[in-house]
C-alpha cells in the first residue's frame, strides 16, 4: 500500500463539502453513518449509498429527503465515474465485499475507510482510534481501518491512562450487544424475546444459542488450539497494533448478552507506574469522548441503555483492584466502560477519522 | 456457638424422614426448598411452611397436595411445639430475619442451615459448600451457613482446580440473573421487557436501574472506600473463609443482567502449580456435581438458559491465558461457569448439607 502527502481537499473544514461512498448503507453500520452525516448537514446530492444487490433500487431515508440505493458491483467504482474531492469511501459490508472492493475503490480515489477486519493487520494499514493514534493519519493514507467495536471503546476508554501511567497488562470481559452481529440480529433478539413472553420456543437463527433472556460466549468461531474465538483475538491483535505494543498480555472473553445497542466492557488494567484512584478520575473526567459517570453513593455507574445513541463512551466503576496495597498508590484497577458500539464501535469512529483528515488536524 | 457431636438421628439414611421448617417459604429460594423437598419424596406432613405475617394463612402447592403458612414469629419457634429430630430449619428470607429468630430456633433443637448473611462469616459457624468442605460438618455443628449464590457456584466450579494444582489469585466477573434479588425482581424483569416491546418506558422499583434490555454494576450498597459493592465484598470474603485460604487475591466485579435464571461467572484463575488445558479438562469432567460443556469446533459452552433449573454447575470454555507460554503447562487459565443460583447457588447447597447430615456421610 503506498502512502501519499495529505490531498489538497484536505484544507477544507467541513464535512459538508465532502461526498461520501457508503458500501453496506442498509446494515445496522450503514444506517448509522447515514444519521451522523445527515446530523452533519452533508447533502444527499454528496452521498452515493450501495448495498447487495437485493437492496438495489430501494430507497433509504435522509434527512427531508431519500437516497436511492445501487448495487455494490464493479461498475459503481468504474473510472468513468471518477471520485469528486474530498471523497471518502465507507465501507460498512463484511470482509468478503472489503477484499472485492477496497481496490476497486483505491483505484477510483480519495480516501477509504474499511470498518471491516480485511485489512485491519496489514502492516501498511493503519488501524485508527482518533484519540489515541490520530497521528499515524500524518502520512495521508489513502486507505484507513477502522477497528473492531470493542477495541475502538476498549482503547478509548483507557487512553488518558495508557497516555500518563503506561500499561503492562490488561483483562477485558465483554458484555456484548447483538447489535453488533446486525441488524437481523436485533430482530431476533426482539421476536425471541415476544416469543418467550408468550411461551413459545426460541427459533434462532442469526445466533446458534437462543439470545432472549440468555447469553453466551461470542458466535465467532474458536480456534482448536488457542480456545480463542475471532472476537478475542481481534481484541488482542487489534489493541496490540494501535497502542503499538506487540507483546502486551491482554486476557479477552467475550460474551453475547440480551441487550440491544451498546456493548459493556469489565476491564482489569495494570499500570506501568502507579496511580492513585483520585488522579486516575481526573485523567478519565478531562479526557474528549469520555464521560465518567462514578457514584458509589446512589450507585449510579454506566449502562448500555445510558450509553446507547451517544457519542461519548461512558466509564466508571473505577477502583484499584482489592488486593493492591493502597487506593492511593496502585497499578492494578478495575472499572467499567459503556460504548454504543454502532457509533463510537464502527460509524462514529470513521466519520471522526474523515473529519480529521478534513480539518487536516492529522 | 458450641459445636456438638453429630446427634443420633444422622445414622438415618434418608432426608425422607426428616422435619423441615422452612423461614421464607413464599419466596424465590424458599419455593425452590419445598420443590427440591417434594422431588426427594418428604411427606407434607414434615413440612411446616413460615412466612412473613403478609402470607400467613395463605397455602403453597406441595407435591400432590398444599401446605398452610403460618407467621414466621416467637410462637413458630416456642418451646412447646419442640423440634421433631432429625430436625432442620432452613432460612431462607433476609438477613434481618436470620437475625432475630435463629437463635430461637437453635434453642428448640435440630439444625439451623441460614441461606443469609447473616452468620456466614462467624468463625464458630461453619460455611459449606459440600463438594469442598463437607469435612467441616464433621465436628456436628448446630448452625450452619450456606453461602452466597456466586461463591457457591464458583467454589464448587473451581474445587477440582484447587484440590490438585491450588489456586494464587483469581478474577470473576459475573452475569448475575434478576431472580438472585427474588421473586419480585423477576417480575420486574418481565413486566418491564413486555412495556419496553410496547414502547413504554421502564418503571424500575425493586432495581434502580431499567433491567430490560440493560444491565448495570450489581444493586448492593457500595463502599464508599474500597468501591466494591456488598456483592463483591461476600465474593471475596465467602471465598477465602470456605477455602481457609485468609489472603487469597480476589478481583470480583459483580453485574445485573436481564436473564430470569442462573448465573454466570467468567473466572480467571492463577494456579500454584502449572497444569496442561487436558489435565484440567479431566478434573473438571470428573467432578461431583459439574458438568464440562466445551465444543470449540461447534461453539458450544455453558449458557444460563442451559443451567437452568438444573442442579449440576456447568463449566467450559476453558483455554490457557493467551499471555501463557503453553497451554500444555500453564498457571492462569480462564473458563466459564452457570449455575442455577436458586439450586446450587442456594437451596440446592442447603439441602445437601441436610442430606450429608441425615446420612452421616460428614
Amino acid at each position: 500500500m503506498t502512502t501519499l502527502p495529505l490531498p489538497a481537499h484536505t484544507t477544507l473544514n467541513s464535512l459538508a463539502a465532502s461526498h461520501f461512498t457508503i458500501i453496506g448503507a442498509t446494515g445496522a453500520v450503514g444506517r448509522e453513518l447515514l444519521s451522523i452525516l445527515a446530523h452533519r448537514n452533508v447533502p444527499a446530492s454528496n452521498i452515493r449509498a450501495l448495498a447487495s444487490a437485493r437492496s438495489a433500487g430501494e430507497s433509504l431515508p435522509y434527512a427531508n429527503t431519500t437516497l436511492q440505493i445501487t448495487e455494490t458491483n464493479a461498475t459503481a467504482f468504474s473510472p468513468r465515474e471518477p471520485a469528486r474531492c474530498p471523497a471518502f469511501t465507507i465501507f460498512a459490508a463484511d470482509a468478503e465485499t472489503s477484499r472485492t472492493f477496497v481496490p476497486l475503490a483505491l483505484a477510483r480515489g480519495g480516501t477509504v475507510i474499511d470498518n471491516s477486519s480485511a485489512f485491519r493487520l496489514a502492516p501498511e494499514v493503519p488501524l485508527i482510534v482518533p484519540e489515541v493514534n490520530a497521528h499515524e493519519l500524518r502520512a495521508g493514507p489513502r486507505l484507513i481501518a477502522n477497528p473492531n467495536c470493542c477495541v475502538a471503546i476498549l482503547t478509548a476508554a483507557l487512553e488518558p491512562l495508557r497516555a500518563v501511567w503506561g500499561i503492562t497488562a490488561l483483562d477485558v470481559v465483554t458484555y456484548q450487544a447483538v447489535s453488533g452481529a446486525g441488524a437481523p440480529a436485533i430482530d431476533e433478539l426482539l421476536t425471541q424475546t415476544r416469543d418467550a413472553l408468550s411461551g413459545i420456543p426460541p427459533r434462532p437463527h442469526v445466533f446458534r444459542e437462543p439470545c432472549a433472556f440468555n447469553l453466551f460466549s461470542h458466535n465467532s468461531a474458536v480456534d482448536a488450539s488457542t480456545g480463542l474465538n475471532d472476537e478475542e483475538r481481534k481484541i488482542i491483535d487489534e489493541t496490540r497494533k494501535i497502542w503499538n505494543a506487540s507483546e502486551l498480555a491482554i486476557t479477552p472473553t467475550c460474551i453475547r448478552v440480551p441487550v440491544v445497542r451498546a456493548h459493556t466492557l469489565a476491564i482489569t488494567v495494570t499500570l506501568r507506574d502507579p496511580a492513585s484512584e483520585s488522579d486516575l478520575r481526573r485523567a478519565l473526567s478531562a479526557a474528549p469522548g469520555l464521560t465518567l459517570i462514578d457514584d458509589r453513593a446512589t450507585n449510579t455507574f454506566p449502562t448500555p441503555l445510558k450509553a446507547a445513541n451517544r457519542d461519548e463512551v461512558l466509564v466508571g466503576r473505577l477502583r484499584a483492584a482489592p488486593a493492591e496495597p493502597s487506593p492511593h498508590r496502585a497499578r492494578r484497577f478495575c472499572l467499567l466502560a459503556c460504548g454504543d458500539q454502532l457509533r463510537k464501535g464502527a460509524a462514529l469512529n470513521a466519520i471522526q477519522i474523515a473529519d480529521l483528515i478534513t480539518r487536516n488536524h492529522v
